[in-house]
């Protein structure tokens, strides 16, 4: 998951990732939230092939596939969903039951009640190693559910009883790939996948865990679409994901899902013909527009005496047939001083989100690799200004370190 | 609010509202849902004139208007919903913060977390009066929240202390117009105002509550497409009602968003033309419709010695200008001996809903008026057949009674 979270503020008087034009040297650069809007040029070039046309008297009812346990998935989407991640090879599908959310956000909610008993007499622990996406923790605690609890970090739980454990891989703020951690005995697991895509990080294997969360925000940049999936062993755990939707919102919008499946559709087709297209695929596209924003990023804070980037090995990736870099949807920086990074970008009027609400600590902070081409590049002209001063108050002169994710 | 709640099963050998052909003297009918299919020929008709277009690069960003609390709202579906109020007189739109939810469930959930307090020693009481739409109880308590606790019938709470009261009107299950009955200090209401269009019940006057809630589903048809608002005055609560979105699903789908303002649009312009037009709007077309229906259905159960339906006495409707019955979307059913209608109607293959689950008693069942026409007519002619048999069983002969909704 995710880009917004509780406690995103909307400061009307940054630059929204809406706005691409009109960045003046006074301008608020806020990249707190990843709103991937940066992918929309390709989708415009694409011209009708994505186009949806639904007519006046479609789509009316609440069903939409009644044989299915989760009766309100748009059999064109399921379809649709299953063709990508085969075309991928990032997901398992075979014998999954598929349950569609409005985004993975609702998804993360459903998962967490199904995996919660409400016969228990305690919450169930709710986990994630740090740093962990911000977002988790408002979900778990904002209804004060007494069926689940957060419990924070995963790698220093140690309570008896019933747990579960987020594992987002790339890891949201900081790109690493990951596995669980805690492996104690009545633990249960919920794979968030939002970035396991090939313009993200090197595609290595067909991952086959039990709950495996995925959002099209982040697979082709639909942020607005609220559209989510989860892939499902268990077959109780997806009738209870469907009643958490059914109690919550009576099922997931159906204009939205048909949009997904028919650019999931053109994307999956854009990959069988991958290596002999004459055109562009949607994954090379965002891969080389990710891919050149970390170069300069890397670039900049290579200048730097404390500030440093987490730096991923090369991997093979299995979707492009070659060994490639990660790029995460994030930056996590660090800084090896003692900083407020989030304040010191501030001062710079640059909004990121402080390494604290992640389980860090303030000496790291979250920025978004999605804002606008302007608004990236003003950015990291602010921030080559912030390295000269910070490298010029440092008497001597150190090495920047690096941070070791894998 | 709505039409399916939780526990409603999905039998597979029942004929779903989607499933318009193929009825059998041995097929169950399902009326549990309300699900408003039977509008789509209004709509068909409309041809293209509510068709929607949307490009592959359209709609990418999480924000619609970052300006507004409510930052997801699509404002062309913000101008529709007030385009409409005004179009139809069924509530004050002056003033008001506009919440887009997925579906009013969604913000049915919203309303009552903004409503209560994080800082209380004690979750905030929530009642509505029977017979009370089910959905509220299992929303209120299937996550066991902290903040809220579902308390059942308002009119015999008598509880110290904060409390939110839902007033449902038109009423799901019994389509009386209601008032809240609590009316202690302490108290919040939230307005279900789902059947507050001509369709269903005289206009008589704009509303003008603190919160009000209305869906698409109801008023157009369009289950499918999830969409919901609230008119709020309050702007606190519409910032927090707009926070629950925003954590729980970062937001609506602007897909649906577009759509709804659409068919929005194309319904207030044909009520503006409303006694000139040569073709039939939509409101004088769904009221003929839901009028048959109930005259149909009002035809059976008086030939009944001991079954009987609401009756509402006529009301002047400041929409058509006219005086017109009240044609609600369930049929209350009670019968004054004591009977179990639920089992009775699936003895008869008839699926209804329990009066139990409505805060009332098992001689009441709700019975759809949404159905296809083909299940409508085949529900008329067995639950003639239930009545000729219950008819004949008593000794004697009583007159059918009735029940006084006002």
């Amino acid at each position: 998951m995710g880009g917004l979270e509780n406690g995103a503020t909307y400061n009307q008087n940054s630059v929204p990732s809406t706005n691409k034009t009109g960045l003046s040297p006074d301008s608020i650069i806020n990249l707190d939230q990843g709103d991937p809007t940066l992918f929309e040029p390709y989708w415009r070039k694409m011209g009708d092939k994505c186009t949806l046309v639904i007519g006046g008297c479609d789509l009316m009812s609440y069903f939409s596939d009644i044989g299915n346990i989760c009766w309100f998935l748009q059999p064109q989407l399921g379809d649709a969903i299953k063709g990508l991640h085969r075309a991928v090879g990032n997901a398992v599908t075979d014998g999954r039951h598929f349950v569609v959310g409005t985004g993975s956000t609702q998804l993360f909610m459903a998962a967490i009640y199904a995996l919660s008993s409400p016969s228990a007499s305690h919450p169930v622990s709710l986990v994630a190693a740090a740093p962990y996406y911000s977002g988790y923790k408002d979900q778990a605690e904002f209804l004060r559910s007494g069926l689940y609890k957060w419990e924070g970090d995963a790698r220093t739980f140690d309570k008896d009883g019933p747990y579960i454990e987020v594992v987002t891989s790339p890891n949201n703020p900081d790109g690493a790939i990951r596995e669980a951690v805690v492996n104690l005995g009545e633990g249960k697991l919920v794979y968030d996948l939002a970035y396991y895509w090939p313009q993200y990080t090197p595609i290595t294997h067909p991952l086959d865990h039990d709950i495996m969360l995925f959002t099209f925000s982040k697979c082709t940049g639909h942020a607005g679409s609220r559209i989510g999936w989860a892939l499902v062993k268990d077959r109780e755990v997806a009738r209870k994901m469907t009643e958490y939707m059914q109690i919550s919102s009576i099922g997931v919008s159906k204009e939205s899902q048909l949009r997904a499946a028919k650019i999931l559709g053109v994307l999956s087709e854009g990959c069988q013909h991958f290596r002999t297209a004459a055109s562009e695929n949607f994954f090379e596209y965002s891969h080389r527009i990710m891919r050149e924003r970390w170069e300069s990023l890397q670039n900049v804070v290579k200048n730097s005496k404390i500030f440093s980037l987490p730096r991923f090995p090369q991997d093979f990736c299995n979707f492009t047939g070659k060994y490639t870099d990660s790029n995460p949807a994030f930056a996590w920086l660090h800084s090896k001083e003692d900083i407020d990074w989030e304040s010191l970008l501030r001062e710079h009027k640059i909004i990121g989100r402080s390494g604290e609400k992640f389980g860090a600590d303030q000496k790291y902070v979250r920025i978004s690799m999605f804002s606008p081409p302007e608004a990236f590049t003003l950015f990291l002209e602010r921030l080559s200004a912030i390295i000269d001063i910070t490298n010029g108050n440092l008497a001597g002169g150190e090495e920047s370190s690096v941070i070791e994710c894998s």
